[in-house]
């Protein structure tokens, strides 16, 4: 069986554009998919409540770093994130999405 | 393969009372991570961020209903309960913790 690490994060959505967020999302582009799926990321979910977002996915790979910085580099990827980053109001300046603490976990 | 869905709920803590919530949860009763096993709940997690909970799990089971009763009805999951839910500020009262909608999903 694979390795899996589990990453959850938090953003929020400036309320004008969540409506575009959630359109963007429920018809991603089949090549967003394809890149995520690539840089090892499986069983990704996105929640939305009260402008808040929260996303989990689990990585499967064995160098993070390097997967990330794959997908960044990624032109399509780039002009998705051109669409999708301004409909967001990140909790920091770091990134659009804020890793946030596991407090309980059960296989 | 199993049918799998996938539950994702919010709530809060209250702030003087998240240090206690937390370290529960970092020394579950065993008998509570059997119960909920035993209702078809696999690969469960809670985060936490800014007084916020997030919790993701998946339900394998063919009655979701009947397996959160069963739940309920356990006498060491009340006791449980008992500790965990006067941690919580949630943002219903029907319950400590509200169902939040995906917005997107890759398996």
């Amino acid at each position: 069986m694979k390795n899996v690490k589990r990453y959850a994060s938090v953003s929020r959505l400036k309320p004008e554009r969540a409506d575009y967020y959630k359109h963007l999302h429920a018809n991603i582009w089949p090549q967003i998919n394809d890149m995520i799926k690539q840089c090892n990321i499986q069983n990704y979910s996105i929640y939305f409540y009260n402008n808040i977002l929260f996303s989990y996915f689990e990585y499967t790979g064995d160098d993070y770093d390097a997967d990330m910085k794959k997908m960044a580099a990624d032109p399509e990827t780039q002009r998705w994130w051109k669409e999708c980053v301004p409909c967001m109001n990140p909790y920091t300046e770091a990134g659009p999405w804020l890793d946030i603490d596991e407090v309980y976990h059960l296989d």
